[in-house]
């Protein structure tokens, strides 16, 4: 039930991938590169098992060999067919034996690895007990912006995305709203983020009235009532890229304070892009867009980051946050979305994925960002 | 996308798993146990968070100490809301802090702890950067039996799920097969879960021909053929307990060899659900079905294990497979599901989830295990 289609990536383009991350494990001091299911693996072979589970998966690169993929013997055949395999060596183990002896003679008993963050602790605990020697470092940690410069190829298909995210919210402002339950309207979501090309729905928070004030809530029983702020924040995979879009959009006339704060997070949202270029720090994008909320008094209603990255997952790094220097660079891809939220009132989120480019960021959302009146 | 329908447990009910597994760590020696969202969040608290991601959630469980949950402060409102949040400390941090120093002071900085299996290496990392002194070992491998052996209640969710999953066979047997891809039969199976109660499909195996040789294989392309032996295998989550069933059905009349490795393999599930006692050892189911497929001499396409484990999930200890010498305890509940696999040829899986009772076993689905002709 997975259902990602797999990005169009040759075995050559997975070879280069997996050559460019062995480069820069060298250059971080690494003894190489340890990646389990998920989107590291997705993104370096091609290969995305049915499921993560207890059964060891994991690909072994370092440098002077050629890569490694560990997997279950019940699985290789799934594993031969992934676009990567014919630039990988299958090491398969059956259930019974021991994955991690079967692993231990791949590594530097006394190497320091960077490791898929989402590797289970399982593992991780598995091969410190095989090879006591061994230290690891988080890849995210060890090498944050592996994934986080996306070549055209990618920027297409996640301007793709984006484009299929924002034909989307241009029907949804369509629907009715009042007298239909959050639920309902983030069913309709989903079912037009499939009709409009992707492949996995990831999210699709509708939040009214009060709801809006928890940036997380997704969708509930509550009966979406004329009056209402509904913020609108959904997404997920097409052709093996994200999307991830919000909008606040209110149920007939909003009052005066409902305009102004959206107007307020809307200017918070406009100074998060154009804090974006290459050279400034991550860590800029939050300032610039949390400078104009704290200015307004509403500082302490903005709970969270300003964005994260976005690829094959739809919440990777870089971080938009107070802390993060690591410098923008052509290609990198992230959202930026301020949001302030009243508890027990609503709340007001607006989102784009923006794309670094040579001089700035490039939107790729491109819907209206005033506030759209729904019935 | 979670959709996972909560199962009817209380904040005392929750309270009461905590205080067992507290009080199983201890008598293993452990400190504590540490638990990152999944089914073993999920089982001691009910609270199942939207997505796993970098944010930490921790359930820090340890004695003499009321149950901790430490949460990112966007996602603290959701777990307020969870069946057993009356009988946590909620502790929250928010983004840009550090989430492992924040937990550091719930622990002993030289204790053993275990930690659940799937815990992102991120975090588990994080705990051993922030507490050098502490030591770790895998849930499963601390208490595998943890959630192993399940209370009536949860023997009667799991009953109703066997019976949901044994309804959609019974419709599913009347489609037809041959001219339609696995993917539209796949499909069906699919709306049909969803349609006797399932809140979640987690696998829909049509496995046609040659691909029954593929244990894993989940379901393609192909177009089914008169003549094509059919292994079926799926399952879910209904009321927060799974469904796991398997049946090989042939389109039209098979051949006497298809028959044969049909009467074998249901032969060894026979074999295998008769070891199915207290006190037996779990490899012992292993070897009562392996025995019956290796002395018909197909002992090489048997390639995986006999059974795994089922309750909140569809795949959990414990393990029927050689080397396990677990002794069964009533109120356990796992597959037993031999298989023959062709390669190029067709492969047949029969599998029935069995709940040890008393004094033998108890099978959870009742359908037919004659070879099914469908059209």
């Amino acid at each position: 039930m997975n259902g990602t289609t797999p990005a169009p990536f040759t075995a050559d383009d997975h070879r280069d991938r997996m050559a460019r991350a062995v480069r820069q494990a060298a250059e971080a001091g690494l003894a190489g590169l340890l990646v389990a299911p998920g989107p590291d693996l997705t993104w370096l072979t091609g290969y995305t098992p049915t499921a993560e589970t207890e059964r060891l998966t994991l690909l072994v690169l370092a440098p002077e060999r050629d890569p490694v993929l560990v997997v279950p013997t019940l699985e290789a055949p799934d594993a031969e067919r992934a676009p990567g395999a014919p630039a990988l060596t299958l090491r398969d183990w059956t259930d019974g034996k021991d994955p991690y002896a079967a692993t231990a003679d791949l590594l530097d008993p006394a190497g320091r690895y960077g490791i898929s963050d989402n590797t289970w602790a399982l593992h991780l605990l598995g091969l410190q007990r095989a090879l006591p020697g061994t230290s690891y470092a988080s890849l995210t940690e060890a090498l944050p912006m592996l994934r986080a410069v996306k070549d055209p190829a990618e920027l297409a298909l996640l301007a793709a995305a984006g484009a299929a995210a924002d034909a989307v919210f241009e029907e949804i402002r369509t629907v009715t709203f009042a007298g239909r339950r959050e639920s309902d309207v983030a069913a309709d979501l989903a079912a037009l983020l499939l009709r409009y090309g992707h492949s996995r729905v990831d999210f699709t928070i509708v939040a009214a009235g009060p709801n809006g004030a928890d940036p997380h809530h997704e969708a509930g029983d509550r009966v979406i009532a004329h009056g209402d702020m509904v913020v609108l924040d959904f997404g997920g995979l097409k052709d093996g890229y994200g999307s991830d879009t919000s909008r606040t959009v209110h149920v007939g006339e909003p009052t005066d304070e409902e305009r102004r704060v959206h107007d307020l997070v809307r200017a918070a949202q406009e100074a998060g892009f154009h804090a974006v270029r290459p050279g400034a720090a991550c860590q800029d994008v939050d300032r610039a867009a949390r400078a104009v909320i704290a200015d307004a008094g509403h500082g302490e209603h903005f709970i969270h980051r300003t964005g994260h990255g976005i690829g094959v997952t739809t919440h990777e790094p870089p971080y938009m946050v107070e802390g993060e220097e690591q410098p923008l660079v052509p290609g990198m891809c992230f959202s930026v979305e301020p949001g302030v939220y009243l508890p027990g009132r609503f709340g007001v989120r607006i989102e784009d994925i923006v794309a670094v480019t040579g001089d700035g960021g490039r939107r790729l959302n491109n819907t209206t960002r005033d506030m759209v009146i729904v019935d």
